[in-house]
């Protein structure tokens, strides 16, 4: 589906034009067009790959999408694909949509795939437009504005993961909580792999934007691409971070659930000590030995019942004391 | 078995030759010569290594066989190891075998040996023979095109690995489930050891393909191998991300297992109390004293009887809040 | 709030200078202003930026703060991102409040913000005012005194998490202290991860500021930039060491639960047996049947409470000699 | 004490010749002399040390021998350490003793030093002597022999410990293995660290040996010392999979005797309520009041056994069902 | 303390010199001073400052003490801090001191501080001054000879700590150990980091006294410098060894102590099962029915003795047989 195709000159826009005169406008020097697609069907895809003749390879990948984050160099132009992360509903603990973008940048156009993706770029073309003295750098401003707001939208996510943790660690030493802190524990590492997957390829990909040889349609825009690495750098110190904490979480709970068993054994061992000590007495004044001067006492009764509880209650204190009840 | 022997001029195929003729062939500069061996005998071997003129050390690699996947030069021609793996069966978890296709590309000629490998490169050939454009690249084409086949192949592999991750997820936090679990992660995590081993050493060799100094048969067709990398790092990242996951998703099963005897020690200390105490109850009135005044009393039986009763309708109720039941 | 603002000359204090002049000095080539600011307003961070004419990707990253620490080099300025941590309380494993202090260095001013820091860095500026030889290095030398500051604090932390560590790996191996340990572990583990988080990145950073190509207002000051990044490698180790043995002593942990378990469970067998016997001995006898020689013996009874005692007092010595009680 | 001591020319072998010799034969340009040395004293040592000029720092390594592998460079000479591995029996799990073989290369000699290892190089000698084409590149040709032989020594060391893993694999997930498992997979691990402590410095080492510049008597060799490192590094990458395998199988035992206890505590309990309730039922009716009615009934006791029989089989089912049994 | 303060001419003693004239020494260009302090106080390091002329940064921290092990280049000379570890006591898992040795070398002085270490280096400077060849290098042979010294100390403390490994190995798989186990098994990690701590920061830095560009003082000297270097290498590969071990050694204890609770469990169920059983059949003939035939038996008794012990007899076999006993 075509969302937008507008032409623009000198960082303001000319407005929005035909498809098919995209490979025109592409041909004046001061110009550049910015086309954004959302899973496009293959008709729309081969018509863009002929307007803005992109490279058979890089077509291919977008068609097929489930690429890894990436960004390579085809002569001139550059093909990029960012993954996108949207949590499925409001909760906390929602699990993430995996979506994609596709970016095609040439010296004078900019095309943006979108595919499983809820959320579109129609803020970041507005931002843009605001910004004219910015806007004139062309198609690689854009490439940058692009893939900062994907950025950004990572970092609500992320804090949605570190508040989980600590979630988490509230309850890790809480009695009886060790089945639901495994499978938060679980559910969480699972979310972080798919944010990391995310991350670290395109933060590699990025440091070769800034420094050394840079891209044609970058050039002068490093600092701006500096930025967008850091993010991700910060972002992925953070997963790690994360990730160590779960690993350690993860270990902390085996042994919280082995020290609630350790409980449980205990007081199983003191009451069945408890139980079983009157029921041993009460056995012995049960035989049937005729010669048994205890049971014709008068007091015999009481005294077995007084003898009975006493142990017990002595028991009971010393098993509170090292504290197996 | 020889299975093929085609001259190519100009992208254009020839016709069988016989494979005497081969070193004929090999001299002309506009022509090169596409022989495929399935299992060859030393014979079809000494004979190929005498004809394209072969490395000696390249030739006693082939032969042995079980090399590591790599990318070796000698002088102006390339030998290649690659793995292939095949699933014994269609079941999903079904085990792997473990094949190696040899490849020697020189100038003009490419000859590919497969070892313990069912499915052939026929489908290759013929894309490779549709397309003449390309395949007037001559040798180096044709190696991009077997590459890209055999770790095109490691997809559904990979995918397949990818689901009995998942279908492992579904079962990890069910009772009872603990032992299939464990035996199905160790069991995945060998096929996937087996994958990482066809993978990660070609990965390193691939990259040396394209980019920076490359070898004379690869020229000009950087952009084709890059995007053979990039499959491979695809396949490499989603590796080690399933191995994260197994390795996390073994100590969950760990929690799991501990957490499931914790809960049935609680159950068995809980049905011990419930008959314990009735018994050691019961016990106390099969004393034998002569002056039990209970024993006498009409109501002594039933109310004894109640008393148990109630105090074991008491723990139930107890042990039931508490979870231990 | 505006803490202070001086221009200095030839390592010399000149006086305090109101804030809108600080365009006019930063003109003079042998002058240089040091303006610190503690959790400015938007205001004073938009005159500061217009004063030192700041770059505004930078100027946006102090603005909003929770920054990963880092150097960035802008022209002929930097901008320096430092963590600082402060225990929240004088406890010994008080938690701690990460603060931030960004810092504007260009060749004749220094502009440091404090975020959420409590201890601010007067002491830096009159021991720089005491070193006028080397104050008249500039601003890099009060970057380089800053940096020092920062780094010297995080020290005493260290020796706090050193001394944590060092208390409960005397109480690993003491029975009943498994939770508190594994708590106190984790609680460890947590600080340990923020300290890394402030030293790593900077450490990267600072590698940086001496040998090869040098900022241009660190020139000169080499084996100063040195020793921060020696002390920040110090720490490093140290955390690097803290958090194996942290791993270390959560495994050893969880098997001195294990171990404690099982003295559990040893001791709850002993027990059961003593108790049992005799229980066994005494239903025997207590059996109802006409012709069973014992009971009519005048020695039955006290023969078999001997009975009892003695299988008693046997197995009692059995298991305190095979440890189990 | 000397094994062999023998002048070669132009690849071909022209005698042996005395040790005081050596240094005479070493001195014309188109001649080498190999000499292999086993457990040497003292004086031979220091006769070799003399003939050939060797570095001194060299000769007290191998005079003190357990060094680690490596290759080190003394002007145009090298200095190799190699690591051997023998089992000290025919047994599958049989230890390995850990030898040693230092090699001395100069332009126009080889002398090779065995410590504590049986198996000889009178193999390699025939061998080489039986190529003289090859033979002719001289000592580095001989360095590579040698080289080539030691490694190729260790794959069935390697296979061997395969072998170990998938025998141990096989059993771990049989009941009551654990114990035996567990100390295999230690004796596994053992084992081979021995093998990584002689393969890894030695790869590292052997990169040094072709590409880039290499030292004067490897010179030309390149393909020969790249096939060498090639087989390290096939060691190295199986060695790297079987530990991550062992980590993972010593891991899963863990599982499994969890399980196992688990199984037992569950079997513990299902028994122990069979056998309590009638015990239970028992004790109510071995109770003393004097108004029981059923104690009347001609069909109490039969009934009586009924009930506890009913129940025991009730719950025997029940228990079977959730394979508690 | 002043320990020694000799002046050398061309490799040989001039003898002792008053602290005071060191500074007229140092200037002779053939001559050089060598240093030795203990403990030293703040005075005696100023006197040194001032006599050699050593930089305010290296001084400072040679007076803090508490470095990493390093090796810093100001202008033309060296300052080296290396760690030395000495055992408390003879005994094999004795505790370790961890001392400091500061070296300052100047192309013709060295000046050693050593801190809480106790064995001098009077060794190294009779060793010295017995080889005037050597010695000639001037200071970079005493710093070589300093190295080595500190280094070949190591040796002895790692071959303790394999010891202790072995030792712990033997004991791993036997019964009731596992307490002191994991005990020694923390200790000696303990030992392990503080080896590793002066290690591995010490082999980075003199990996930079050999090949590529050296530090004056240590031109010529390279392969001495990668003598120690190797050796520190050694070290290094050695101490990873047993770190890994010892995770293995702490992972496999945490299976024994899980396999020891095993068999306690196993061994509680049959017990518990061998001694309810009687005390079940006991409990069904204590029952005080009217109408219980068998009470009656003149045989009664004797056969339900004889059932009791039937069922207990074949339950032992059995346990004895699955080894539950």
């Amino acid at each position: 589906m075509l969302v937008n195709c507008v032409a623009y000159q000198n960082g303001k826009k000319l407005g929005d034009i035909p498809v098919a005169d995209i490979s025109e406008y592409v041909m004046r020097p001061e110009c550049f067009v910015w086309v954004a697609l959302f899973d496009p069907t293959v008709d729309e895809m081969d018509e863009m790959a002929k307007e803005f003749d992109l490279h058979p390879l890089a077509v291919e990948d977008a068609r097929k999408g489930h690429q890894r984050p990436k960004i390579e160099e085809y002569d001139e132009s550059l093909f990029v694909v960012l993954h996108t992360l949207e949590p499925m509903s409001d909760a906390t603990d929602a699990a993430l949509t995996d979506g994609e973008v596709d970016i095609f940048v040439g010296p004078n156009y900019i095309l943006s795939v979108r595919h499983r993706t809820q959320k579109g770029f129609a803020d970041v073309r507005s931002r843009c437009e605001r910004e004219p003295a910015l806007l004139r750098y062309g198609s690689g401003f854009v490439l940058y504005a692009l893939m900062d707001t994907v950025v950004d939208r990572y970092f609500p996510i992320l804090d949605g993961m570190e508040s989980e943790l600590e979630q988490i660690e509230e309850n890790i030493f809480v009695r009886n909580a060790a089945r639901s802190n495994i499978e938060s524990l679980y559910a969480l590492k699972q979310k972080l792999m798919l944010l990391k997957h995310a991350i670290d390829p395109l933060m590699e990909a990025t440091g070769k934007l800034y420094g050394g040889r840079v891209p044609q349609v970058c050039t002068g825009m490093g600092e701006y691409f500096r930025d967008v690495y850091d993010h991700l750098h910060r972002i992925h110190a953070t997963i790690e971070g994360i990730r160590d904490m779960l690993t350690t979480a993860i270990q902390v709970n085996l042994g919280m659930i082995s020290l609630s068993e350790s409980e449980v054994t205990k007081k199983l061992a003191a009451w069945a000590a408890i139980i079983a000590v009157p029921t041993m007495v009460a056995g012995i004044y049960g035989m049937n030995f005729e010669y048994m001067p205890e049971l014709k006492w008068a007091f015999g009764y009481p005294l077995a019942i007084a003898t009975m509880v006493a142990v017990d209650v002595y028991l009971y204190v010393r098993f509170k004391k090292t504290r197996w009840l």
